[in-house]
């Protein structure tokens, strides 16, 4: 069976699990916290040299890391990724942009704020940075949502489940998503798209 | 003819450009320089609101940013992109790599160092942490390329593309890549690739 090594409270993990809920893939799943160092031991170091979660371990052992590479796999084939080349592209470029213009700034300052073993990182000039720079990605989000349903365009993909994980715990990282009403409407259409499930979701 | 909106010294422009100089893709590259502000006019802003460059203009006018899916975009059905799925899989999984752990502290670290306009960002503690953590990737990179040639596996791909763009400049970082032989024997596989151009290489 295909296990995905994560963590309960991480949104990098939820998108896998989310994508593999929607599409009825039955997996276990292994909880593996930096929380604890859990992904700093050597036995997960040898599964993943980059100490990072999520990771999918097929049923043949293969090992595939990156949370939006794990999506792209899963969905290749489904509704989940464009048919379209150009479509496909745009869902590439706002998975690129999730990892480094939105995560860095609406997951880290989330995670600088509430979980305990990031505190002595919460610096003044780190909360100020990761506010300023993650209220810029939301404004470019809000743009972009002004004028398309869904990232990619007229359909959700994995664009879409990307940008969800951390936006909609974006509260929790002292960002205001009143002030973008067009990302705040798209959460609810994320939220209605068929099979959603919450981020505390687990496989029986 | 496709457009390259894209700044001289950037390894993220570099990458289209490479990848367009092996496919003999005609474009004309139009100079847009984050040195001197021009990323953030609003001429430039209507055209991408993230404020980044490299932007592709195709001949219809659709624009597509973020350097990484501009290169699976042209690379899609060419011998840089892998056929097999979980060999694609790989070679998004390495270009997420790229964009999260390896350009924020190898290519921040040699903008730091080298471009005027940084120096001010240039502390201590930023000089200390890019350096830590650029060291981590390409400590994860040495002990890949300890394993396969290429990122994806045995054939070069637009992985290799993403990472040779900063590796190449790292030692402008302060970076030791003698310290990494694997690596360093990667760095010359990849310039023997047919159609390798250097980073100031433009279009006619």
């Amino acid at each position: 069976m295909t296990i995905l090594y994560g963590m309960a409270d991480s949104g990098n993990c939820y998108k896998p699990r989310l994508l593999m809920a929607k599409l009825g893939i039955p997996f276990r799943n292994i909880e593996v916290s930096s929380h604890s160092g859990d992904t700093r031991k050597a036995d997960y170091l040898a599964k993943n040299p980059n100490a990072m979660v999520p990771l999918l371990e097929l049923d043949d052992g293969r090992r595939l890391a990156e949370s939006n590479a794990i999506l792209l796999y899963l969905a290749e084939g489904t509704r989940y990724l464009p048919q379209d080349r150009f479509e496909r592209a745009l869902c590439h470029q706002w998975l690129f942009f999730e990892q480094y213009s939105h995560e860095p700034y609406v997951a880290v300052r989330r995670a600088l704020l509430t979980f305990p073993e990031r505190a002595a990182d919460a610096t003044p000039e780190r909360l100020a940075s990761t506010l300023e720079r993650g209220n810029k990605a939301l404004g470019v989000m809000n743009r972009r949502l002004a004028e398309t349903p869904f990232f990619a365009g007229s359909a959700y993909s994995v664009a879409d489940i990307a940008l969800y994980a951390y936006t909609h715990t974006a509260e929790e990282g002292g960002f205001q998503i009143d002030a973008y009403p067009a990302v705040a409407d798209w959460l609810k259409r994320v939220e209605a798209d068929p099979g959603h499930v919450p981020m505390d979701w687990l496989p029986n």
